[in-house]
């Protein structure tokens, strides 16, 4: 099974432990993003998993996809050239302190590649599936078209294709955003989202919901993923549902729908480490158990608990076993020690 | 507005993580005091935010004096010179194990300072508020004659002043607390106090409550606000109520008393990070709210919220800016990321 | 009161913080193992704790005799040869992941120790007691003849013995472990096990028990206690009852049988550092309080306050002190700071 | 004595020890660049040091703020608004290995700073002296015009000016750096150089001179130095003069030229620490020794010592005392503990 | 270009800068071994590299696969499976003291590697170069077998092989080492030594040297490579010459006779980060630059250049890029900045 | 052989790497002080080590007791008690940068510990020898009338005695040195000086010497130990003599005179870790060699051999093997891999 996966990956800038940036004088330095995150967790499970992005020909770069090489993704197809790593810094927030992420991502070299600057007609080929997020066409408008071509490609080559709706605040507006992404669904057969996501995108509101209490109601989001399946005709929609009851500690669960039943995870309330990347590890989760042809409970279940695990894990990064997930999928949440 | 704060500011050294005393190969070292933590706070509110201390002229000294600095307090009426920065030992507890200090504070430099060290008409000059805590008149028979000195000068330059009680059974007894305080209260319009403070150092004591086992009785704590304002004449005090479930989790919350009405905060329930410099917090936010001229309601919840996030925070100092403050105290405590 | 405890120690590599296995590019390296972190406690509490073991001589196997020297045992019996110190891999889960750990202890000094290294009749001069766990017998058919001709010599001493059942998968099967240890057990007064021992060892089965899901089944255990009792003729046997809600979070308590009546202790809601050696501080803590004559209830009140204790404190050796121990069996489990 | 300094501070990302850009999973975080190095040097010999720059209003801007502030730099001109805070990537060579900069210092508010952002008149009033360096107005054509515009503002408030060529290739050909910089060299009083940069900025050349077999010949660059001064009308010319044996080993010296005659310093072998802002050392040597009006020798003996000095010191800043630098500029290099 | 490795990875444990391993308690955890530290510099200097080893199914052998896979080099050719990943410690030496490695290497999965893990006729395919070192045989007869094997196989493919004697006395005595290497030589194209290896296992001195002393003869060993390739008919022998004047200041050179003349590479004076793997780097930059068919003393100075190098990086693996060796081979050995 | 050593240990606090005091956000937290270090390296050698000293009864007492223990040192003496343990900071100096050491020391258990703490009889029961070195007379009145009472006990025990003058300015001044010290010595055997203690204590200066230049004359030393024999009638007067050529690198040998004859030692030039306890190094040789007896010429090439070591070793102790001392005496200083 070979998966391709566009976007960027970035260098992720984070005060050790619970520092804040102002405290600091070291970060960890890991990489990551949102379609990265996608990729590494499918090289993890064992699929052959292709990451596409451009970064540039200095040692930076070299180490953003040593990043990726080291966890198994094929880096063969990434473009080396332009001025940038993107950069995001992260604080970890605590109790009722939140999580801070400032975005230093303008310029890297994929928001500046050029429509030239990737072959995918031989990426795609002997390809099974091509994912990609709401953030792609968001970085600038070469990457927009970036995606459109690809999309092209992909459904020429029969690939399944899905997508992160990912809202960005920073990247673009919700009319913007919009916008551009209604262009790109009708090449979309899996959607993806978080709880806030079909709101800010595409202006479909789940009632009864205010996420900075932690409330969320499910009913609503049936009917959300419903909405997103009749307006783009998608396959499956998903969505994620985190209730936040304090920066350490948020309930997480989600809900498939298939077009006919709507098909609801188990919940997990989570002692966060790091919960950055839960919901790419979500998609890679729903990805994987889908190609695997998992029933839609089953698939439901796979993604939930992957990204339930991710959240106890540093790093963007989901670096978990399948064998892993399906223990917690499966029922064993206890944490004991396995000797 | 100009705040002068006078105190201790103490090196403070701390084993890595939850790592025991005699774990430790490793100390962080950081600098705070109850002062001073107040000083850095208001520094980091936008105030004026003038501390005054004495340190010795080594590069310990510069180091404690560059990280008062570095957080935007005024340190020009420090005054250089004696034997040593004072010290405590902080080993973090967690869960059944509580949280240790051990103060090496003995003949630090500031203790054994003299009472022509200060020009306190200098100091006050153009300055609106002054604040002290019950550890400075502790720390030596000078300390306390500084104080006074400095209480009558404060009273002459017209400036408003508060004293938190934080009574130290290592450096005095009750008795001594209780007779050196009361000499000192004349001069005090704000009186801040946790829930054993006034207990420890008036006698004051609430009912039903049993610090132990995590139980406050909140009815016992109105009527011991009261009777502080009664005896000593404030214009304001403030209680902060701890109930310690574990050495992890605590609720917090907090009461003022204007002489009228009790006005309760909301309570917080905190995972906590780093509780030392709780109380100091709480008072920087009082002192903040009230010279902003909140409503009393607000002035509890602004200094309520603002020592909740600090239990979030590594090292003595609160690190927020107003604006988390706010946001925190208007509700939205649910640590969700900031992009 | 000098205590003799005989087993191994190993060299504990452990990715620093929650890091994975894979994420890691240092290791914690601490020394440990399920007698030697009885013996370290004992010294703890001011007993003479010698600990009988093999290690090569070599700098590592120096490190691990300096570990247990640096708390105060005895390490004058330890014998200096072999071939190589064995190793635990500790990787710390979180939420619902879990620990994992990978042994390489093969081929240790200890495992491969010979009949004539140690003399038993030199070690138990003036000795009162003698620990060992189920794992020594099953590192080798050496160490299991070895374990054999010490218990001989231990009663021949007037030695009270004691022995935790400790099964370990890794090194034997439940067939091979129940017919070692059968024969073992005429020697042993004091029977410690944990949740899955008894069934694992001797097939004793607890009904209504999920350990999966964290549920415990009181009196069903209260059974499986008598049922040793009349079984191998033991003076007391004490079992902890670990509820692992997650891997953060643990309910904690223990029962002891002494023939007439089954004593519960209190049960601790704990939030976990480092939940490795917690069965061995419990049996450190029965050793300590029945060797001091203490009340049955107050018996398994030390042995469950100090192994609740050790959750909070990283490393395998739990270093409290009795006073700590007390001041939780007596009640406070808040946490607050001691200063 | 008031010095303004004008120009840009970085956030400097470095691998821990010698370390590779490739291995590296943390990065020390410092902050400094050519003209804040200056600053904090003054500042740390006791003059009212303002930096003058613009950084982002987040809070990388603000540790960036708070690294100068607390090193006692007057940082109450600065300007907040723009993008983002630029950043360089520092591997440390180390024997033949060289060092590697990475510049990621594009788009930084600095660069794109308006020409009204800065009141220059405020600024530079009560003050004595400005520097700055040829790294400025390389950073774009609005920090060309600031340079500018600040430097016929220092002028007519009757300041002293000195610049540091600093050329940088990154930033500018030498055509473009020639061509800028002769039309600030008018304004300039003290110009100081290392080795290579009349040549790069000027065509100047120094002969007998490979600076990739360490070999410099003194000499030649008398010559240079009174070739600059002829041209541009320098009060004082200053030279550093490295001869880099190694990555570990450079020998360190410098001349002055007074229009009358030449000053050389004494020679230094230095076993390098950290050798990023050397020449920021010396420059801010040379101003501090010049204001305090030092014999021109005892001013290259100051500037050179104290650049000795910053290369025994982690990160850009050079925290040395007068006294250590006289300490060794007086002739005691033996490196003897001081207790 | 592909070249196969075969021979072992081993975990490599280190006390952080120059701590003795009795006062560790952190090891830097990185991998490496001699055939490996071969396979990543050629990986690196963008070859095929494929490295076969056996490693077992665990997260060690995974972070050590992973290791690899980081910098490039081609895993798929190594079986998983057996009980271990073999161990070295490694205490860094300074000045007078000598840096220590403790083997703990028995029982490693590759150790009891069965004849048939391995497919070489696969694994040659399209294979250029083989190279295996003497450590590899003397892991065990099974490995000597495996080496046999694989030899047979890379000649009936065409490869041209080189073999680094690499003599290990913890491994097997001189005698053994010598029958069993003598039986090998007769596949073996290029040999590669160090100033001992010839003595050790072939019994071929050089004379006038005291390695004690750090005092080498260079015709001596000029006799000692021409005696080697007489006795065994190499095409090329390459040795390393290394004068210790202290743990942290070495002498480095080499020679390379063809069967004709004697290319003597420059001597680098180094200040030493870490020399393990020093002469693994010369290997692999001896193998690299005779596959690109560079002279022969092109090829003695880039495999000493690239040798130099490797003793400034931290760790067993060569991290240089062939743009860096040839800068240094082509004279530049001033470690100047990079910019 | 039992050797008795009274005097101080400090907790020694120290930032990391070569970072400034005013940088640190860590300290290293090692123990020591001129007598523990003497302490410890007998116990490393072999002999039963009894260190006496006083330590505050809390968890940085038994920090530093451990820390005795943890290397073998038989701590059973120590009494425990006072307020505090003494602390030094140490700042590593680096090329011409000095190393600082700022004492906070004052009012430690040990200085204010009272003539009926210790047993001397008790104490000195079997034991061989004892050493104090002019560090514990000076820190208070106290602990010179215990000096004066151990010197009394020791010699009716018919213990040999040894000193090292150990001149310390920050205690007492040269004149209450001197004054002090003279009572002392006619207990003492073997006198142990450096370069600068002679002149500082009794005004005995060597000519031709000049320290700050690295600068020191043999046979003027000679001529010192010659004529402190002759004043005090020392059995053995042994002083060191270091050549500071920068903090990194100093020149070290020493010399014996025995009465008769001085015998010189090897002189080294070293590369220094941590030169802290170079002299205590000395020391400990100095008394294990001649307690076992070794001929002078090889005592003195034991205990410079020993100190030299001591360089290349962090903290104060010096770990290494009586092996390891011989090696380097024996003239293998090529710091070559042992493996």
């Amino acid at each position: 099974m070979k998966v391709v996966t566009f976007g960027e990956i970035m260098l992720r800038l984070a005060p050790e432990g619970y520092l804040r940036f102002v405290q600091a004088d070291k970060f960890d330095a890991t990489y990551g993003g949102a379609e990265s995150n996608v990729s590494v967790s499918l090289a993890n499970y064992g699929l052959e998993s292709v990451f596409v992005t451009k970064l540039p020909d200095n040692e930076i770069g070299n180490a953003a996809l040593n990043s990726l090489r080291r966890y198994g993704v094929n880096t063969s197809s990434i473009v080396r050239g332009g001025k940038r790593v993107g950069i995001y810094y992260l604080e970890k927030g605590a109790s009722q302190r939140s999580s801070k992420v400032i975005y230093d991502r303008a310029y890297s070299s994929i928001s500046e590649a050029d429509i030239n600057d990737f072959d995918w007609d031989k990426i795609f080929d002997a390809a099974n599936h091509f994912h990609f997020t709401g953030i792609t066409p968001a970085l600038s408008s070469n990457c927009y078209e970036l995606c459109k071509v690809a999309l092209k490609s992909a459904k020429s080559h029969g690939l399944t294709v899905s997508c992160d709706l990912n809202y960005r605040k920073n990247l673009w507006t919700r009319e913007q955003a919009g916008k551009a992404m209604r262009t790109l669904m009708p090449y979309v057969d899996i959607c993806i989202a978080n709880e806030e996501d079909a709101a800010d995108v595409f202006g479909i509101v789940a009632d009864h919901t205010d996420i900075t209490q932690g409330k969320l109601d499910n009913d609503s989001y049936y009917k959300v993923a419903k909405r997103l399946k009749e307006e783009f005709g998608f396959k499956y929609v998903a969505i994620t549902l985190r209730s936040s009851r304090s920066a350490n500690d948020n309930d997480w669960a989600a809900i498939l729908y298939d077009g006919e039943r709507v098909y609801t995870s188990k919940k997990y309330p989570i002692h966060i480490v790091d919960r950055v990347g839960g919901g790419d590890s979500f998609g890679a989760g729903l990805i994987y158990s889908l190609l695997m042809k998992y029933e839609p409970q089953a698939v439901i279940e796979f993604a939930t608990a992957a990204s339930c695990l991710k959240h106890s894990i540093e790093g963007d990064y989901n670096l978990v076993s399948v064998a892993e997930v399906l223990r917690l999928a499966g029922g064993d949440g206890s944490g004991r020690v396995h000797r």
